[in-house]
């Protein structure tokens, strides 16, 4: 998907070494011939893997899960961050560190959308700290269900996330992976497998 | 789109006289093909009004926005219950309360997403209340876009916010009416316009 890394150099404001801004395109405002792209890479590199389901946490993985579960024909489900009065009360439940709003928050699933019988696809926008993710692996073990891997669309592979799933024994594929960045530059890994996804 | 009554029918729970739980496919798990056809129905008939821009709400509305929005060719915003440290303090704002979850949030948009030269479809999940749509409403006006009108999924006739947002001159395109809902029973408002999307 070499029209994200575009996008990213033309569009993306990094506001500090950490803090990378793409909300024209990916997380506030979304371009969503772009989401469609990105849900056909990410249903392309798990072809193999007969995904049942898609699992993201709201809000902002929400559209890439969508796009991803089109592509691949299945459902998709996310992780809400409160509980809603219709929610059943037999739910997974995992505490998340956020790092770009500096808090921690209770993240919940319902049972029955997760069961020993799905192959599972996490997506999301951002793997940072993996914070999110291992709440979600959580649920995902949880629920004996197995876990295919993760499809991420901007990997910051300078922060521990990457390392930490990877340590977890999941399969991760990072669209664009940013090795390193200050405002005004921004330096992606460059890798084989990664670029030959269009 | 007879295939989301026909789902209403099958999957919903009525669990109130006023809460329809519908997490299997809407909101919680998602069927992503029922929201294409959704997001079709929404473009069809707005065919004629030029819609450059896609509004909606996180986190239920996402979905249903990316849909449309690809139907239509345009990119889609949605307004944050949350502000993000990535956010630009140059925002929209509005006070939101909350039907299903009995409390008041405030909703934020950064500005640079809505200019006069926008043509605005709002998109959300449920018209129950109003009071999300009273909000995107507000900062469509705030903004000097013109409103096109409201594409809902789902909307529960017997309470308020049908009136109060045609009103407020919006034209509404609900594609599932409800007139009344008890446990085990769904009434739905038949209209032709409505019927008639497939």
């Amino acid at each position: 998907v070499e029209l994200l890394k575009e996008k990213i150099r033309l569009e993306g404001k990094v506001l500090s070494d950490m803090v990378l801004k793409v909300d024209s395109f990916i997380n506030h405002q979304v371009d969503p011939v772009l989401v469609m792209e990105i849900g056909k890479a990410f249903a392309k590199a798990f072809e193999d893997e007969h995904i049942t389901k898609v699992l993201t946490i709201e809000s902002s993985g929400i559209q890439f899960a969508m796009g991803t579960a089109l592509a691949l024909g299945v459902p998709f489900v996310y992780a809400k961050k409160k509980k809603a009065i219709t929610q059943s009360s037999d739910l997974y439940s995992a505490s998340v560190e956020s790092f770009t709003r500096n808090e921690t928050y209770q993240i919940t699933l319902s049972k029955q959308f997760l069961t020993p019988n799905d192959r599972v696809l996490i997506v999301d926008d951002f793997l940072a700290t993996g914070a999110a993710l291992v709440g979600l692996i959580g649920m995902i073990r949880e629920s004996g269900a197995a876990l295919a891997g993760a499809g991420i669309v901007i990997e910051k592979s300078f922060q521990e996330g990457r390392k930490l799933i990877e340590d977890a024994g999941v399969r991760i594929c990072s669209l664009a992976r940013i090795a390193s960045m200050s405002p005004g530059e921004i330096h992606f890994i460059e890798e084989l497998k990664t670029s030959s996804v269009k």
